[in-house]
């Protein structure tokens, strides 16, 4: 099926601009580094910022603050994923209508650590890969003893739901007469020049994986 | 006081880079545009990104969102506000040490509609003025129809604790012998050009709260 069902989880209140199909969700979700993960723990929820990657439709999070999440995991607890791209600032001639451009997605699922050695060895790579493409083999190999003590979890895509806005303001439309200044200002995240740690073995050269990201600059 | 104190909800795991001073909690919050809120709904965490200002202790979210999240809102629930800005990749020579540089806060308090009149127009201005700085003053005024019809929510922080990491890789002594580039990608957020939306009225200049905005990306 190339949508997600809509549940009442996942169903957006504001119809325009939901998306449920699979490759937008599973873009937006691709397009992202860090996520927003939110459980519940004794009635407080806790939204905690994640490196994380997909394979299918399973999300993997990874991070110190695994620890304390993974704490309060028996067989699965609840948890939100949502990743958010801000894309523009929207400035209408109103402030009522002024707003931001966006993708977000929100994911609903039961979270357990991972415990299969190559499942988390492929999401480790994945998620090593997010920070630089092709970092996972560029760097050193990882020691049976990292992998013991590195938390992953895995997260199944259970509810999904796409939110995108794009595109000018929508004025009311007396409002088009004023001079005030409407449209968008584009918004995007560039990396800065790479900057080594002074501790360079002699010889080492800048790596492919910076080379792709500086190359996505300009996109 | 100068600082939070601290609680079960907002002790972060790894004390090095937990920051409880106020100083430092305001300044990562005001630096941000989109929070991710996280409530609870029947047993579920769900996290939603939102517009937001700080007015001294107190946090207002506002978006069409709002709607979902007031609706669960009777004297006030339970939220966490989670504000993350991502600095730069932390490219290490194994895997295991490879990090993100960022900074980031969580605020835990209870959400309430905002009803007094005065205190949503401070709200909404800045709000507004998030967007752009000055953008509440160059818009059209807001009618007593739209302040009615937009959704705020106020959250005092009640509990609170930032989490900064920076710097460079901290890899394994014996690793820095390798022909591995280890260092910081320094990650940042820009504007692009604007865009007006070709229905600007003649004469029709762009605004300094625009000008400003463009200031800001060398920074």
């Amino acid at each position: 099926m190339d949508t997600y069902a809509k549940s009442k989880l996942n169903k957006v209140r504001l119809n325009k601009r939901a998306e449920y199909d699979r490759k937008t969700v599973h873009k937006i979700i691709d397009d992202g580094l860090v996520a927003h993960v939110g459980f519940v723990d004794q009635d407080w929820p806790i939204v905690v910022p994640m490196i994380y990657a997909r394979i299918d439709e399973t999300l993997y999070l990874h991070g110190a603050k695994a620890a304390r999440f993974a704490k309060a995991m028996g067989k699965g607890i609840q948890t939100c994923i949502t990743v958010t791209h801000l894309d523009g600032l929207v400035l209408a001639r109103s402030a009522f209508h002024s707003s931001v451009n966006y993708r977000s997605v929100v994911v609903h699922g039961h979270a357990k650590p991972v415990t299969d050695k190559d499942e988390k060895i492929e999401a480790l790579t994945l998620v090593t890969d997010r920070i630089a493409p092709g970092r996972w083999d560029e760097a050193r190999e990882m020691t049976d003893k990292e992998l013991r003590s590195t938390g992953v979890i895995s997260v199944p895509i259970e509810h999904a739901a796409a939110k995108v806005r794009t595109g000018g303001p929508i004025d009311d439309e007396e409002d088009y007469d004023l001079p005030i200044w409407g449209g968008v200002v584009p918004m995007r995240q560039v990396f800065d020049p790479p900057e080594d740690d002074g501790r360079l073995a002699p010889g080492t050269q800048l790596p492919e994986s910076i080379k792709k990201l500086l190359a996505g600059n300009s996109g």
